[in-house]
């Protein structure tokens, strides 16, 4: 049976609505990172990392959001949660990999600049120009999201991460009126069974 | 027609071996960094995120190497360029994810720090401490590589992109031989005839 390791508001929650979208059963186990249970011996012997997600599977640990949602949706065909159609595909492997590659650090600067430098001054620079960079990067993804779904016609994963990047946009200063296809994207996935279960379940 | 948009040693490389992995015909422009041409509203308009790679398809533009070479492989199926297996293709995706959300935006820190700071001791901070943040997100990589490829027995596109990022290292300030899987890595990919054929054209 899967396992996922992920905890609360973190990227992970973009697999956990997988899960569910994908009716599978699955073992969870929601880390506390206030009390720094990712740098754990025994966490870090599941993903040397030391962050979320990891999913553990028969064959091995996964980590890296891409990837596992590839897997949930490689796993589960009949649930058709990425589009099969080589460009379609593409188009949600793209925005898959603008969340992981462009946004998500320049999110992580903001409070997690210790990542990149050791000096408090620089660190304090990151977390000052940390909103520009994620409403750049953001803003890309508000030009992009023309259709209802970010890869074509129907609902695909590359949608349940966006929904799980945009869920930080308040907390990192965005004003989420300057990004309204996001906004109004965020509510249509809010709105889905699936993710209404997986916050449920994130929240314990 | 395939319309390739990559500059000399950024990761448009992994593209540009893909494509020739694949033998499909394609366009190829090898835009000058030193130039800025990457800035210029022709190049703006087909990419406006303003970096490499883009891939123009008859369906539209591409960008995020893990897009792109997924829809190579995809579009090519008979070249068998990414495991179709789920477990194999998500070891090929995490190692593409790690790639591009991790080690590319440590190394991006040592030369260009402006994209998070405008202060310019914040700058000199990122570069002071990029490589030993390269340094680790590659040790991930050195750990994790206990084959010849990087997911399961055969050759993927996972590999091409680790080669291209590999090639960053000695400019990073890392000693390759404290990476000997990944340094013997990087001499088989070098190998194959697809590489020398890319490397060749994008040496124009």
């Amino acid at each position: 049976m899967l396992h996922l390791y992920t905890a609360k508001g973190t990227c992970g929650r973009a697999t956990l609505i997988a899960l569910e979208e994908a009716w599978v059963g699955y073992e969870l186990t929601v880390i506390d990172f206030s009390k720094e249970e990712q740098k754990t011996p025994e966490y870090l012997a599941i993903n040397p990392k030391g962050r979320v997600p990891a999913l553990v599977t028969d064959e091995g640990v996964l980590t890296e959001t891409p990837a596992l949602l590839g897997y949930v949706a490689a796993t589960h065909p009949e649930a058709e949660l990425l589009p099969t159609e080589p460009f379609a595909r593409a188009a949600a492997d793209e925005m898959m990999a603008h969340l992981c590659a462009n946004v998500h650090p320049a999110h992580a600067h903001i409070r997690r600049g210790h990542r990149w430098a050791d000096d408090p001054a620089a660190i304090a620079e990151l977390t000052r120009k940390g909103p520009e960079v994620v409403e750049s990067t953001m803003r890309w993804v508000e030009d992009k999201l023309v259709g209802e779904w970010v890869a074509g016609a129907r609902y695909s994963l590359a949608d349940a991460y966006l929904f799980t990047v945009a869920n930080w946009m308040e907390g990192d200063g965005i004003d989420m009126d300057t990004l309204p296809r996001i906004r109004d994207h965020r509510a249509r996935v809010a709105d889905r069974p699936a993710t209404k279960r997986a916050l449920e379940k994130e929240a314990g």
